[in-house]
């Protein structure tokens, strides 16, 4: 198995939306630049979100403001509605990423609407952003199962999947929002998005919170799938399942790729740099395991005999 | 993807040895029957080392005598001499497991002498075992690479593996020792291993220290393999990764192969009743995920609306 696989960061949005302390936006500032030197083209800075919903993330304008712009690097914002849409094309950002729920108990829960109201929400969304050159993604969330509802019908996906493209959004995430996936739903699913959707528009996005995380890429992979998110030492979580883990870890996911031939365009050295110095932002043990291991190729020095 | 998979639960030993809290005897038995009435068809129960080397497993012969024998279980022990095998036979295992690196550097770090001197012993061993109906299995240590040497030939992994099918030895343990494996060497390996070892006598043994366990089972598998090892609650560790995950988790193995349709007969909800007693017993959190999050199929209630 050989080939590219594209890498979104997430860290600093799926990432820092749940931690409890809050990161300085100095420090946001400061890691984003440093992902960006680390070779990613794309990076999920933060979400244009209310800041009473999501205080973590109320600096996401000086976070744009503040961030080097590495050429290459597509610098994205999630936005909930045309509001937020607004305050992302005025921080200049590059890419906007939509969600909706395809469950509609949680879309009811987290955006307090139906599906079908969100994307005709993404609708107007898309009529303020035409013709600004800001490109556009959006997710179905709960694609692999919902926390409130179970499994989703796959028709049902591929249903919103076709109302994304319908609205001409560019990118289609599918997100597997609180780690229910497994690897042969995942190989069912992904076969079926990449018949109507590019494999170089087609995002998979895992959580690690059942220990499936990386399985379920090499599932996604072998169905012919190239672009995952990732956070930085495995940030993130899931209200429902308080000590599991979060999003697939990045430096997890780069040295799998990079031992099995898989070219990624990250500096893994740099990156497993970084994930050590996240305990000190967020003020605790991250769940990634390369940075407290080491690379494969990492050897250490033979014990002498007593 | 369907089928069936065997998996032989090995905490007591591989995860137990390790342990700095010295889990008591009567506890060892009575985790040890629990794991019997999920369903295990293979529990490695203890090693029969001296108990200088391996004080937490120094009670080898009380747990064997101790238990209940769940028929349709095999009871295993692993052995690194002749010395053990006796112990072992006493003690009325149902099979011994024998092991050796394929990488000299780590044999000798191991057990002092090279891996032609620990498979002439092993030749011993046979001696002493032929006639008892006592079965033999022996595991390739360092299969997937070495902490010191590195990567190791396949054709080396499968030269030892020949070398054990040749002094009778009824089943051949692949072991990533210190979690360096990943999916494209375990399938190319995998495939080597089963052109000469069936199916039902090859077991994988995975290590999470790099968070590719059940990426390199998912891999393991695509290719024909049917039984692995796997610790409860991912006991187990690397002495070179303080901080890193132990063997592969069993809870959240079998939570993988039940939602993939893939069969093991192991009794899921009570295997993870048994996971989250091991904090009380070991005096740590233990990396296991299933078992903080609950199975895919457990649903929340619905948030109301404030």
């Amino acid at each position: 198995m050989t080939g590219n696989m594209l890498i979104q960061e997430v860290a600093t949005r799926d990432g820092f939306q749940i931690e409890a302390r809050y990161v300085q936006t100095a420090d946001k500032i400061a890691l984003i630049d440093a992902l960006s030197a680390t070779g990613f083209s794309r990076i999920e800075v933060s979400s244009f979100v209310s800041p009473k919903a999501v205080p973590a993330l109320r600096d996401a304008a000086e976070v744009f403001a503040g961030i080097a712009r590495r050429p290459g690097t597509v610098y994205v914002a999630l936005v909930p509605n045309t509001k937020g849409a607004e305050r992302a094309l005025a921080a200049k950002v590059d890419e906007i990423n939509l969600v909706a729920s395809v469950s509609e108990t949680h879309n009811r829960a987290n955006m307090g609407m139906t599906p079908a109201a969100s994307i005709e929400g993404f609708g107007r969304i898309m009529e303020t952003v035409r013709g600004t050159g800001v490109s556009t993604n959006a997710t179905v969330a709960t694609a692999f199962g919902c926390p409130f509802e179970g499994d989703q019908p796959v028709d049902k996906v591929m249903h919103q999947v076709e109302a994304y493209l319908a609205l001409d959004i560019k990118g289609v995430t599918l997100a597997d929002t609180t780690g229910m996936a497994n690897p042969a739903q995942v190989e069912r699913l992904v076969t079926r998005a990449l018949a109507i959707v590019p494999a170089d528009r087609l995002t998979l996005h895992f959580h690690n919170t059942r220990g499936l995380g990386l399985a379920n890429v090499l599932a996604a992979y072998s169905a012919g799938a190239r672009r995952f998110d990732a956070a930085l030492g495995g940030l993130g979580g899931c209200p429902f399942a308080p000590g599991a883990t979060g999003n697939i870890c990045t430096e997890d996911l780069v040295s799998m790729a990079h031992e099995m031939g898989i070219a990624t365009g990250v500096d893994l050295d740099a990156l497993i740099g970084l994930s050590r110095d996240l305990p000190r932002l967020v003020g605790h043990d991250v769940p990634g395991q390369v940075a407290k291991a080491g690379r494969p190729c990492d050897l250490h020095p033979v014990p002498q005999a007593a």
